[in-house]
C-alpha cells in the first residue's frame, strides 16, 4: 500500500488544528514512563502504531460487507460458474499459503541447520587443537557477520520485518490495517534476517518470521486478483504458527491468541493449509534422510520425543508440579514485566537513528557469542558414564555429551547446553534417564544467561519470535527444580524441564489449550497431560493476577488499537451519546451533493465515513409528511473514486442503474488507493452534483444514543465494524437523524478515560 | 421449568386466531415427507420443537445483558468482594462440573464393564459346555432387561432423557431454552439409562449421555444460586463431550461443533473443568489398577494405544489414504441421508404412544442379541497363530481371539467382534501387528452388521450417542479396505481401521480438527497425523457436498430453530422493513402506563417483549420542540413481576429510586417463571399506573429498516439477542420510533422462505 495515502486517513481528530498539531511533534519523542506513542487527550486520538521497528500510520480495516447498490447488482449478476470459481479460488489460496509457508519453513530450517552446523564444527576443531582465542575469534566473527547481515537488512530495507509480528497479526485481524507489513521486501528480508539471526545463536525462534511469511504470501497473492481483505483474512489467519511438528497446536494457537472472530469454516480452511504444510515438511524431512541436505536431516516431525519415558507418579507427585506451576506464573508475568522495560529502554536507543539500531543488535550478538563461548569454561568437567560408551564424550554438532575443553572421557555438561543451536539446547535439556548428566552449577548458569538473553535480544531490530527463549528459560528452572527435588520424586528431569518451558509459556503468554496441545505435539506423551493441564493452569492463573499477557503488553506498547474482547466494568456507566458529544459534530452529505461541498469535506477533514441523508422525503407508510432519510454511509475511498472519474452531473438528478454500471466495477471500489490531495477539480464541476445514492453503504450498523459503551463494543468487535453511527433515541422533526460515527479509536478504554478520567475511579482492576 | 408457563411465551405470531389454530391441530401428527412438526406457514411459527422424544414448547434465551436502571444501581452497589466471591463461585463451579462429570463418567464405565463382563463370562462358560440354547436365552434374555430397564425409564419419567442430547445442547448455545431437558429426574435417568443400554449391548455410545449430565450438573447448581444463563452457559458448554481419554479433543468438540459463541475465557474454564475431569479419570483407575473395581480396570486413558507401531509411510500410501477419505465422505452422507429417514418413520412409531416406544426399543435390543451371538457360528474357525501361545484363544472377557464354538487351538474371528462390549469391539477391530487376524468375510459381516444397528438404533427411546456406531462403522470398512490392499500397501491393518473410522467421522459429522485431535489422543501416535489429516478433509468435503453433517440434519428434524453461522445468500436482497411488514404490528407501551393497558397487551399477546417510549418529550439539544422518546425495551416476565407484586400508582408519576429499590431485587427479575393467567387483578387496580421506567431495558440492540436480513442475522447471532427492535430511516414528526421487533424465528431461513417463497428461486445451494 502506498504509505502517502495512507497517512491521512482514519484520523478521526476532534478538530482540524489538532491534525496539525500531529504533525508538528515528533512523533519518535517520548519519556520512559509513557506509552511509546504519545497520544493527545483527545478521544479519538492519532493513529500512529509502531509497526515492526518503524512509526507508521494506522487505519482500520472495513470487515463489514458494504451493501450498495452496485454491489448488490453486481452481486445478482454473478453466475453460479463465478461463484463456484471464487470458492476454488479460495482453497487453491489456502492450499497455496500452505505450501509455500512448508517450503520456506524448511529452507529456513536447512540453512540454519547448515549455517549453524558448519560454524559449530569448526569451532570444535579449533578447541580439540587447543587454539581457544582463534576459536572465541572464528565463533563471535561468524556471528557478528550473520547479525550484521540480519539487522542491517531490517534496518535499511524493511523495519517491518523486525520483531515477531504475532503482535501485528493479532491487530490486523482484530481490525487494524497496518501498511507495509506485506509485501515482497519484507517477506525476503524476513527469511534471510531469520537465516541469518538464528544461525548467529541469538536467543530467538523462527515462528513469528514463520507466522509473517505464511499472512505475507496470502495478503500478497489475494490483492493480486482483487479479492478483498475480508476473505484474505479468512483464508489465512494462521498456517501462521507452524512451531514446526506442533500443527494442531499451531491451529490453537492462531484460534486461542491470534484470531479475534471465529468461526468453523475458518478453522476447517485453516487446518487444511495446516496439513498441506505438514506434508511438504514430512516430504522434504524424508528426502533429507537420504543425506541430501548436508548437516539437516535429524530433526524429524516431533521435535523432542520423550515417549519412551514411562510416565508414572503419585498424589505426593503433586507437590512439585504445583511449585512449577506457581514459578512459571510468578516467573512469567515478572519475564513480562521486565521485558516490558527492556522494550522502553531500547525503543529510546533505536529512536535514535539506524546506526543506534544496528549497534545495539550488534552488542547483543557479541554479547550472546561471549558468553555462549567463554561460560563452559566455569564449568567442571565431569567423567562419561561408562554406559555410554558410543555417545560420550561427542565433538561433533549434536550430542548430549560434549567434550569441549575436557580431557578425554570427559564432557562439559554447560557447552553441551550453549555451544549449540537453540534446538539443539533444547533437545538436550529435554533429554530424559539422564539424571546425573548435568551440574546444578551448570544448569544455573545456563538459565541466569537465558534470562539474560531473553530480556535483551527480543527487541533488537532483527526478526525474531519469542517461543524459543521462553522454553530455554522454562526448561532451564524446570531441570534445576528437577535436580533438587530428585530424591523426593520419581519424576523424570527431563519431565521437568517440559514442565518447565510449559509453565513459562502459561506465565508470560497465557494461554493454556493451545500450549498443552503444542507439547503434546512436541513430546509425543499423553501421559503427561494431566501433569501439564494443572501446571498450565496453575501459571496462567498466577500470572494473571499480576499482569496481562506479554502480546497484550507489547500491543500497548506499540500504540496499536487492539480491541479485547470483554468490555471494561465502568463502560456500562457510560453511553454512546455522551461519547458523541465530545467528538466534532458529524459531517454529512444529502443524497445528491454538489461536488464543493464533498471536496471541502474531503480536504478539511480526515473522517473515512459520511452519512448519507435525504431532506424533505415523504415516507411511504405513517403520517408524517415530511421527514429525513438516513440512506446510509458513503466512504472517503469511494467520494475519491467519483472525484477521480469526475462523474458529475449538470443537475440535481437521480442517475439510472446502466450510468453507475458503466462508470464503476465492484472490484475498483473495493480500491483502497488515492488522496484527495492528487484529485484536481476544476472551478466549473465545483458547481456540478454528484448522486451518492448507488455508492452508499444502505445497510450501515447503529446504535442508539442510549446505547451502552460496554455493549456497543461488544457488537462493533463481533461483528468486525469501522464505522458505527449513532441514531438518535427522540423522534421528531428537526432531529437530526445521526448524531455521530464511532470508530475503533473512540471505544478503546485508553481513550475514553482521556477524555472521562473520572471514569477510571470507579475502575476495578 | 414449569411448562405452563412455557406455552404462552414467544410464539408471536401473526394473529390471534393463528394462536388458536396451533392449539387445535395435534402437534404429533404429520407425514412422512414433512419436518417432523408442520409450521404455520406464517413469518413466525409455532414454538414447538422435539426435545429428547418429546413435543415441547420452546422459547429464546436472553443472553444480552438486561440494562434497566434496577441492574445498574445493583451494579454499583456491588462491592469489591462480591465481585471476587461471583469469580470465586464461578470457577467453584467449573470445578464442580468437572469433578461430577468425572465421577458420573466413572459410574458409568465401572457399572458396564462389570454388567457386561459377567453377563459374557457367563455366556462363554454356557458355550463352552456348549449348551448353545441356554446361552443365547442368557444373553438374549439379560440383553432385553436391561434395555427395558433403560427404556421404560425414558418413556415414563423422562422423555428428554432420550437421544444424544448433543442437538439439545447445541441448540441452547445458540440460545434456545429446551424445558424439562435439565433436572435430577433427567439426570438420573439418563445415567440408569446409560448403564442399561450400554451393557445390553446395544449400538450405542455414551458421551452424549455425559455431555447431558454435565450440562445438567451446571444448570441445576447454577439456578440454585440465582447465577443466571449467560454465566452457566459460560461455565459449561463443554467438560461436555468428554470421549474418555480425549480430553483436548473434547473441548475442541465441543469450540467446533458445540457452542455458538467462543472466547478466550470460555475456552480457559471449559479447559480447567476437563482437566478435573481428567485427574478424576486418572485417580479413579490408579485405584483400580488395584483390582478394586470388579472387571473394571483395563483401560487407561488411552483408548487404543498403537503407538508401538511404526509408521512409515511413501507416496504411493496416498491412493489407499485418498480411498478411505473418499468411502468416508460418501458412506458419512449416505448414513445422514439414511438415518434421517429411519428417525422420520421411527418418530411415526413413536407418536402412537408409550407403548410402541417400548416395544421399537425392545425389538432393536432383541434384533441386536439375536445377530450378535448368532452371527458368529457362520464363520470358520481359524487355528490360531503359534507365536501367540498365552492370549489364543480366550475365554475371558475380553481378548482378541475368542474361542467361542471351536476346537481348541482355534478361535472365531467374528465372535471376537460381535460378542465383547462396544469398546473391547474397537479396540480388537483397531489391534495392530496383527494381518492374519481377521478373514475378510468376517470383517464384511461385522460392518454390514454395524450398518444396520447404527440406523436403526440411535432413535430408539434410551439415552445414547452417535461416535461409537461411527467408529464400529468406519473401522469395519477400514480394516476390510486394509486385508485388500494388503499387498500393495505397508501401511498396518490396525492403522487402516483407525483411519476408516475418523473418515467416517468426518463423513457424518463435518469435523476436523476435533476429530483428528481426538484420534491423535485415542490413538498416542503423532505419526498418524499427516495422513489423518489427508483423510478428513477428503472426507469432509466429499460429504460436504451430499448433505449437511448429521447434527443439523437432527436439529431440522426437531424443529429447534438453530441460527446458522452463514447467512443464506438471498437474504441480502430482503429487508428487515419487509419482513416486519408481514408481521402483526408492534404493542409498545407509555413509559407509565395503566395497569389496564399492560394486562390487555400481556392477555392478547405472545409477545415477550414491549418498546416502551415517551411522547411529547423535548430533547436537551437540537431544535425539536416535541418529540417522541423510545425509551427501551420491557420483557413480559418482569411485567409479571409488577402485576404480582402490585406495585401500582394512584397518580401519573415518575417512581424515585428507593421505591424502586424497596420492591424488586436483581435476583427477583432474573427469575422468569409467572404466567398472566395466574395474575388477579382488580378493577380499581385496573385503572392504577405503573412506571415502567425503571424496568425498563434502556439500551436494546436496533437496526434501520433498510438493514438486510443477512447483517442483521449475524449481529442476531453474534451478540446473542432475543429480540432486535428495528427503528425507521425517517426522522420526522409522527413516524414512530420503533417500527417492529424480530425474534429468533422471524430469521430463520426456513420461516422466511414460507412468505416469501420467491427468494427461494435464487437460492443457491
Amino acid at each position: 500500500m502506498n504509505e502517502e495515502s495512507s497517512l491521512h486517513k482514519e484520523s478521526t481528530s476532534i478538530n482540524d488544528t489538532m491534525e496539525e498539531e500531529v504533525e508538528e511533534r515528533d512523533p519518535e519523542s517520548n519519556p520512559l514512563n509513557e506509552p511509546l506513542l504519545k497520544r493527545n487527550r483527545t478521544l479519538s486520538s492519532n493513529p500512529l502504531a509502531l509497526v515492526g521497528a518503524k512509526v507508521s500510520y494506522i487505519e482500520s480495516l472495513d470487515y463489514e460487507i458494504n451493501e450498495n447498490d452496485l454491489f448488490k447488482q453486481d452481486w445478482r449478476s454473478r453466475s453460479r460458474t463465478q461463484v463456484l470459481q471464487y470458492i476454488f479460488w479460495k482453497w487453491t489460496l489456502a492450499f497455496l499459503v500452505g505450501l509455500l509457508t512448508g517450503v520456506i519453513a524448511t529452507l529456513i530450517n536447512l540453512a540454519v541447520e547448515n549455517i549453524a552446523g558448519y560454524k559449530l564444527l569448526a569451532v570444535v576443531k579449533y578447541i580439540q587443537k587447543e587454539r581457544y582465542l582463534m576459536g572465541f575469534l572464528y565463533f563471535a566473527g561468524l556471528n557478528f557477520i550473520l547479525t550484521f547481515v540480519a539487522a542491517i537488512l531490517c534496518v535499511c530495507f524493511a523495519p517491518t520485518a523486525a520483531g515477531p509480528g504475532i503482535p501485528e497479526i493479532k491487530a490486523y485481524l482484530n481490525g487494524v490495517d497496518t501498511p507495509n507489513m506485506y509485501g515482497a521486501t519484507t517477506l525476503f528480508v524476513k527469511i534471510i534476517g531469520s537465516i541469518g539471526a538464528v544461525s548467529a545463536g541469538l536467543d530467538l525462534g523462527k515462528e513469528g518470521p514463520l507466522a509473517k511469511e505464511a499472512l505475507t504470501i496470502t495478503e500478497s497473492s489475494g490483492d493480486g486478483f482483487g479479492i478483498s481483505t475480508t476473505i484474505v483474512t479468512d483464508a489465512i489467519s494462521s498456517p501462521v504458527v507452524l512451531l514446526q511438528g506442533a500443527p494442531v497446536g499451531g491451529v490453537l494457537f492462531a484460534l486461542e491468541e491470534v484470531a479475534t472472530w471465529w468461526r468453523s469454516a475458518l478453522l476447517w480452511r485453516t487446518f487444511f493449509s495446516t496439513a498441506v504444510v505438514v506434508v511438504v515438511l514430512r516430504a522434504t524431512i524424508e528426502l533429507c534422510h537420504e543425506g541430501k541436505c548436508g548437516l539437516f536431516g535429524e530433526g524429524g516431525l516431533i521435535m523432542y520425543d520423550v515417549s519412551n519415558v514411562t510416565v508414572r507418579y503419585n498424589a505426593m507427585d503433586a507437590i512439585p508440579v504445583v511449585i512449577i506451576g506457581v514459578l512459571g506464573g510468578v516467573l512469567g508475568s515478572l519475564y513480562n514485566y521486565l521485558l516490558h522495560k527492556v522494550l522502553r529502554v531500547y525503543n529510546l536507543i533505536n529512536q535514535k537513528g539506524k546506526m543506534y539500531k544496528l549497534l545495539l543488535s550488534l552488542s547483543v550478538a557479541l554479547f550472546t557469542s561471549i558468553c555462549q563461548y567463554g561460560l563452559p569454561f566455569l564449568a567442571k568437567c565431569t567423567p562419561c558414564d561408562p554406559s555410554f560408551p558410543d555417545i560420550c564424550p561427542t565433538n561433533g554438532r549434536s550430542g548430549n555429551f560434549k567434550q569441549f575443553n575436557c580431557p578425554d572421557g570427559h564432557y562439559n555438561d554447560l557447552a553441551t547446553l550453549l555451544l549449540t543451536t537453540n534446538d539443539d539446547a533444547v533437545r538436550n535439556i529435554f533429554s530424559t534417564n539422564t539424571p546425573l548428566e548435568y551440574q546444578p552449577s551448570s544448569i544455573l548458569i545456563f538459565f541466569a544467561l537465558y534470562c539474560i538473553l531473553g530480556l535483551i535480544t527480543f527487541g533488537i531490530a532483527v526478526p525474531s519470535g519469542l517461543f524459543l527463549p521462553i522454553i530455554l528459560m522454562g526448561s532451564g528452572y524446570g531441570r534445576l527444580l528437577g535436580i533438587l527435588m530428585g530424591p523426593l520424586t520419581n519424576i523424570d528431569q527431563g519431565l521437568f524441564a517440559v514442565l518447565g518451558a510449559a509453565s513459562l509459556m502459561a506465565g508470560s503468554m497465557r494461554m493454556t489449550v493451545s500450549v498443552c496441545v503444542i507439547f503434546l505435539e512436541l513430546t509425543n506423551n499423553l501421559l503427561l497431560l494431566p501433569i501439564t493441564m494443572i501446571v498450565l493452569l496453575i501459571a496462567k492463573t498466577v500470572g494473571d493476577s499480576f499482569n496481562p499477557s506479554i502480546y497484550e503488553i507489547i500491543l500497548h506498547l506499540k500504540g496499536l488499537p487492539f480491541m479485547d474482547a470483554n468490555p471494561e466494568p465502568w463502560m456500562r456507566n457510560l453511553t454512546v451519546g455522551e461519547l458523541v458529544d465530545v467528538k466534532p459534530a458529524v459531517v454529512s452529505f444529502k443524497g445528491i451533493e454538489k461536488v464543493a461541498n464533498i471536496v471541502n469535506a474531503l480536504r478539511n477533514t480526515t473522517h473515512n465515513g459520511f452519512p448519507v441523508m435525504d431532506d424533505g422525503v415523504v415516507p411511504p407508510t405513517g403520517v408524517a409528511n415530511e421527514a429525513t432519510e438516513l440512506h446510509g454511509i458513503i466512504l472517503r475511498a469511494h467520494l475519491i473514486q467519483v472525484l477521480k472519474k469526475k462523474w458529475f452531473l449538470k443537475e440535481r438528478r437521480r442517475t439510472e442503474e446502466w450510468e453507475v454500471r458503466e462508470k464503476f466495477t465492484w472490484v475498483e471500489l473495493a480500491e483502497r488507493e488515492g488522496n484527495i490531495e492528487d484529485v484536481a477539480v476544476t472551478k466549473e464541476e465545483m458547481d456540478m452534483f454528484v448522486d451518492l445514492h448507488p455508492l452508499t453503504n444502505t445497510t450501515p450498523f447503529t446504535v442508539l444514543e442510549s446505547m451502552s459503551v460496554a455493549k456497543a463494543m461488544v457488537l462493533f468487535r463481533q461483528v468486525g465494524l469501522r464505522h458505527m453511527l449513532v441514531v438518535p433515541k427522540y423522534q421528531g422533526s428537526g432531529v437530526s437523524p445521526v448524531i455521530g460515527i464511532l470508530t475503533r479509536q473512540d471505544l478503546l478504554a485508553y481513550n475514553i478515560l482521556t477524555v472521562f478520567p473520572h471514569l477510571a475511579k470507579s475502575k476495578r482492576k
